[in-house]
């Protein structure tokens, strides 16, 4: 039986990549007045439904998905949290 | 004593609000014959550090600095998960 699963899927830059947004989101906290706050570094979250027979053919479709399109595996990492959809 | 908090913090756009990338995503997606993933949604994922006395602090931190620099109340929702890093 097809179901439902929600895939919820961050990237992020790679620690060896100079994340130039999240630099410019640290000064701009600083700028703020919040002093507390350090090293931010910004990526992706994306959330996809995917229809699939079982847990392991949707995690299956989001590792391929994550690969192929989301992300760009030279300068990016990702992770995924895959649940079924009630 | 003051000690590190991870904050992970996602941003998405409300459901009201048309996510043109999202959508993209969807179309490309359809293009490369992934036909049982459906309704994509594109927001950002931030990581931040905190140094604050305790994990209510380091919370309320986190509160104002979503509402104020990382997300747009009129547009976006965010939710983030809070850990102290050993």
């Amino acid at each position: 039986m097809i179901m439902p699963y929600t895939a919820k899927i961050k990237v992020t830059l790679r620690q060896s990549i100079l994340d130039v947004q999240g630099k410019a989101v640290e000064h701009a906290l600083k700028n703020l007045g919040y002093h507390t706050v350090e090293s931010a570094r910004i990526g992706k979250y994306i959330e996809v439904t995917i229809n699939e027979e079982s847990l392991m053919e949707a995690e299956r479709i989001c590792n391929e998905i994550s690969q192929k399109l989301l992300s760009n595996p030279v300068m990016e990492n990702y992770s995924f949290e895959l649940e079924q959809v009630n």
